[in-house]
């Protein structure tokens, strides 16, 4: 299977990262391009054999320590609270689907669109539209809702904060379905990655298991997280992984794994063959031998 | 007047611009990559009280040197023969204009969007039909034919290679008026900007006088130019200045000047107060109070 390592065409979007990153809290210009500069050193060392999450992570700790504060957590909060005032609607259109998984897995690939490393602004309800009308480009629903039936246990890997509300959803309908699930959210606030706090806000904390990663990485770099993380993911019997991150990092860890994400770059979407902002939903198993190389990075 | 800088939002363009001429040419990714991260250091450099200009130009030196070639020397040719090809017809478009030099100075703001700094590829001929239908956002051409009505000499600072050809049909419609023109091109190759080779090539030499600023900065950066194109320059009756470089390094000179370009990044957008891809006929004097700053840079 080809590895998702950084290509050329990711370094241009460090910058953009730092730039959103940098957005996010009402400092002077000058101190944000001194910021930006000192993030140069951390471009400069990245190793492309690696996933780009490597870079991003040393990226976003060294704005935290610079800034002293976590420059997304206010946005964090008003998408939590934004996406629990859609929460009683989308809960009614799982409840009267004709395929309440279908249905709540849809929207929890809608909710990958609240994404802050990526975006800068974002319209939910469009894209809740969108994931109920618009074909999934890589759909392995049926194997999903087989793996489903199969399993007692789900490991549900979040990602971020306001999609968290998304993901309450579909957990609450693999817990209907008498599965038990345990959440994992960060180890510490990294862009707008769910950490413990989004978990409660979302509620998720009163419905299943929360536990974290022990890491503030982008997606999710096993050997960074913590022992107990990674006792938990090896030993999970079926893992759900949201969002593009995790799914940059894990795609090739041997695992019953779906991936419920939006390809958001032109990095991701071309290793994949999918245009850009495609929804997916794509069974691990099924990554072995794609993977072309982004035509740009030729 | 606002003074055009560096924004915050100018660094990740910087890294893309480099992305863009490393594709240029077959070398492996591992040199690429090389080469991107010593460009790093030109970024970490950026004076960001000058122009974006200035940053790139150090940064195309660097990878031309580290290259041991000019990355767009291929692609420039092939615009310009692309170019020519179309010349018989944007000739009969002018010549059939009830206007034409309102027709040749749209063709010549079309023809700015053969810019490699900013894109991968263009669609020369949906461009020149855009131009002849599309409203000019900011449009002082009445003022632009009076000016050319009361001059003899026009210095025409010319852009890219390809839109070269464009140029060549203004500059043959300023000669049918009489006037005396001298076109200006690079002193040596930046990214795609036209050099004496170009004008050669487009067959600028057989109707007008060509000079070289004795530069290779993106734009004009006078203080980089010779002192012979200094003198001519500020010697100048009437300046027209092609492209965006030229617009950004000349907009607060004291001077009789005109710049025809298109409005190709957010930066640059959000100082004009114009949509991104904005076709602009600027009078100089006009540009006295205007430039707010790019609503990212805060």
């Amino acid at each position: 299977m080809k590895v998702m390592r950084t290509y050329l065409d990711c370094f241009p979007c460090f910058l953009r990262q730092v730039v959103i990153a940098l957005s996010q809290v009402p400092v002077d210009e000058s101190l944000r391009v001194d910021i930006l500069k000192e993030t140069l050193e951390d471009i400069r060392m990245t190793d492309t054999s690696k996933t780009p999450a490597h870079t991003t992570t040393h990226i976003h700790r060294r704005i935290r320590r610079l800034l002293g504060c976590d420059p997304f957590k206010e946005i964090k909060q008003r998408y939590n609270r934004k996406a629990l005032t859609l929460y009683p609607r989308l809960k009614s259109l799982v409840e009267e689907s004709p395929d309440p998984l279908w249905t709540a897995s849809r929207l929890a690939i809608a909710g990958n669109v609240i994404d802050f490393g990526i975006y800068t602004e974002v319209d939910i309800e469009a894209e809740v539209e969108r994931s109920l009308e618009k074909e999934i480009v890589w759909d392995d629903y049926a194997d999903f809702r087989a793996a489903v039936g199969r399993t007692e246990e789900v490991l549900y890997l979040v990602d971020n904060a306001g999609e968290i509300v998304f993901d309450r959803i579909l957990i609450e309908t693999l817990l209907d379905r008498g599965k038990r699930v345990t959440a994992v959210v960060k180890g510490g606030p990294v862009i707008n990655d769910s950490t413990a706090e989004d978990a409660v806000e979302a509620g998720l904390h009163k419905i299943c298991g929360v536990r974290d990663n022990g890491s503030d990485a982008i997606g999710t770099i096993l050997e960074w997280c913590s022992e107990e993380f990674r006792g938990l993911f090896h030993g999970a019997d079926l893992v759900v992984s949201k969002g593009q991150g995790n799914f940059e990092t894990l795609m090739n860890v041997e695992k019953d794994i779906f991936f419920l994400f939006q390809a958001k770059c032109n990095v991701v979407s071309g290793f994949l063959g999918v245009e850009n902002g495609a929804m997916l939903l794509v069974e691990g198993g099924r990554l072995k031998g794609i993977g072309s190389s982004p035509s740009s990075a030729g």
